[in-house]
């Protein structure tokens, strides 16, 4: 190979059959693309060991993408629900798939995931430092972090959540400023808890050089995590959320200063009308790197429906420029997710995207719905069906009561506008009575 | 009675028990919202004949409200199941209920639903007329509508959806501009129907000036209908849509004159991109009327799941100014809904009507948020449930799985980022060691 990473060849004008695969799905030339991606405004997460993967690009004026979390926690250590969840984000064509088991030795899973999957694989290593090294959290060693980076990129792990903004000038703030909810992360309050206990620096930020060694070796794509995002909307776009992210800026440039692709994480809990300028700040702050938001989840109120208040969210983010969205599910807040959950997340965030897409005019976004819409007007449901987003579902809600007659619903009966109008402007008469109409 | 309705007492400077109520309500002085009712901004709908109304107030500065469709139609005529509807409705503290029945005689529900309901009333008469009058469509008199009106107004509806701008200026349009999904208002189609097939002018809008009696008279609120609402997002924000518009501004203007309140109903489908623009176009063409959106559906691939793609376009209008949202259910597009749509639908509509309020700056509406994210803080589950905007499901939820440790979930288990963040603070290590911790 002629090159270390994606950016690595963008830089020196090298296409490689990811750029060229990623054109074709956009829809794009391969020569924009590579400017992007030499410029950092796009990603392609491909490792090289990942061998089955099928790349997605990440950007600027690239769909949006949507990212399933699973994986395993003490309570719940199922592996088999975890891989049928995996199945449904590639079923659904997800563009990636974060496992973020963070309960012993998580090693057999995450090949078998990574072996069988076409889907990009993100993790965050912290979470599986306890279980990997068999040492309490106190007991680890800065270079011991080290090593489990290492672990997962060879693993094939495509980008890697590092929280290395948290440093001791944010721990400072996090003292001065003060806010409601604190630490959400749970990375974040891992390293927030070592630094504390042992008195030292971040290791993830002392050794960043070292983490970029790794993930330019492998071709990690370092997703920036955002240790200090808001757990409530109190907390948005306050000091310690805009601190950390000047320092995930400073931090970008490093990467790409060793050709290493970069992703920042991004809120989190926000109310509605900060979204736009969080998406502005971002973007200045991180030198155009893409955006990856969790959420935001618009009110903090509304548990058991959390894919609906991150669903508002995100297409409001997307909208406005965020270029990757994490699902969030029913279950936020209260449970691991079982697998309707997962279906619920997937389905919502893929909504938010599809809706974000045809706001930021994605070029041929809005094509399916004009498909939709037209087989609306023809009343053609099983045409309807196959452009639905989740055709299953409709179909099942059509069929679960009877019409009495065909190119109906049971909501207006014969009194459908769609079939009305048809009628009419056909130059026919309408009638209700005794239900005949005199087409 | 010293005046007719809400408007001509606020014009004449009287305060009614009904502005008492709102005002305490909203938190906001009485000065201040008869200003509002008397110059349109603000409508409190409160048929004198509905005595068991709980009034509410909509427009500028108050809390948004939402709207819950219900009523039979040809092939689901179970009226039990339309009266758990409204008692959900109830419960859930709707502002508004529209009883949309639009088959037989629908007379016996709709009054008992009105005797029963604390809750404000509409009704979209001429769905009733073809029943209520024993006629066919194209048989009906222009002067058989204004007695369907009249009955409805004197069982106590608070108020009636009339697309009086569907007029042959409009229709004229309608051939002209072309569109991809025509007329998707049920009302709207059948006027349409009945004046091809009669020739004649809509009879909304040729005697509105006696509709507008009948309205003053029992003080019933004029929701004009949007007859050509955008049903798909090719459609939105075209002429025919902005046309009716300018029709229903004028419309606005004449039932002032009579001191008959007003809402004007909008959009139906649009790309995010459009919505604030519209809010804009709907304030400054119909004068600050209070604006009452059905949606809107932000994309038409999500059958099954509109309640979503309306909460996303909805809490986007609201935060732009739109007061009243009507509620989308799951079932949108697919069949009469059932309860749990109804359900989903309600709560959907509520995030979005929340959402909204903390973006526009409602006084008090981050309240509760504050109040469940301290209780996040504390990893307090009872409290967060009782905060939640459905705490049957949060607690279901929650209690779904089982954790080996208090006061965290199955999501995180013993890496809960609140818990681990909270003994740090405190000045406690953490210890991730077969699962003890030091505190």
């Amino acid at each position: 190979m002629m090159y270390t990473t994606q950016m690595n060849a963008a830089k020196n004008r090298i296409v490689t059959k990811e750029m060229i695969a990623v054109a074709t799905k956009e829809n794009i030339a391969v020569e924009v693309l590579l400017e992007k991606i030499a410029c950092g405004e796009i990603i392609i997460p491909a490792n090289k060991m990942h061998h089955s993967l099928d790349p997605q690009g990440i950007g600027t004026g690239l769909k949006t993408k949507i990212n399933v979390n699973l994986g395993v926690s003490k309570d719940c250590q199922d592996y088999t629900v975890e891989m049928k969840k995996a199945q449904l984000a590639i079923d659904y064509n997800c563009a990636a798939i974060m496992d973020l088991s963070n309960t012993g030795k998580t090693n057999t899973f995450r090949e078998a995931l990574i072996a069988s999957s076409p889907t990009m694989i993100g993790t965050v290593p912290i979470y599986d430092a306890i279980g990997y090294l068999g040492k309490d959290l106190k007991e680890i060693d800065a270079r011991d972090f080290l090593e489990v980076i290492e672990a997962h990129a060879k693993a094939g792990v495509d980008f890697m959540t590092i929280h290395a903004g948290l440093n001791k000038r944010m721990v400072e703030l996090i003292k001065r400023e003060k806010r409601l909810t604190n630490i959400v992360s749970r990375g974040g309050s891992l390293i927030f808890a070592w630094m504390e206990m042992t008195g030292k620096e971040n290791p993830f930020y002392e050794y960043y050089d070292e983490v970029l060694e790794i993930f330019a070796h492998y071709d990690v794509t370092m997703s920036l995590g955002d240790a200090l995002r808001p757990g409530s909307i109190d907390d948005s776009t306050d000091g310690m959320q805009i601190g950390e992210l000047i320092e995930l800026g400073n931090l970008t440039k490093r990467a790409w200063e060793k050709d290493v692709q970069v992703m920042v994480e991004g809120p989190g809990h926000m109310a509605m009308d900060e979204i736009a300028a969080n998406i502005k700040l971002q973007k200045r702050l991180c030198h155009n790197a893409p955006f990856y938001v969790l959420g935001p989840i618009v009110t903090d109120i509304a548990p058991g429906y959390d894919h609906i208040t991150s669903a508002i969210g995100g297409a409001i983010a997307a909208m406005h420029g965020a270029d990757f969205l994490c699902y969030v599910t029913p279950a936020e807040h209260l449970r691991l997710p079982d697998i309707d959950d997962v279906k619920e997340g997937i389905v919502a965030s893929k909504i938010a995207a599809h809706a974000a897409d045809i706001a930021k005019g994605i070029p041929g976004a809005r094509d399916i719905d004009h498909l939709m819409s037209d087989a609306r007007r023809q009343v053609d449901f099983e045409k309807m069906f196959t452009y639905a987003i989740d055709p299953h579902k409709a179909k099942t809600y059509y069929d679960s009561r009877t019409v009495s007659e065909e190119h109906t619903c049971t909501m207006c009966g014969n009194m459908c506008a769609m079939r009305t109008t048809n009628k009419i402007l056909e130059g026919k008469d309408i009638s209700f009575r005794e239900d005949k109409t005199n087409a």
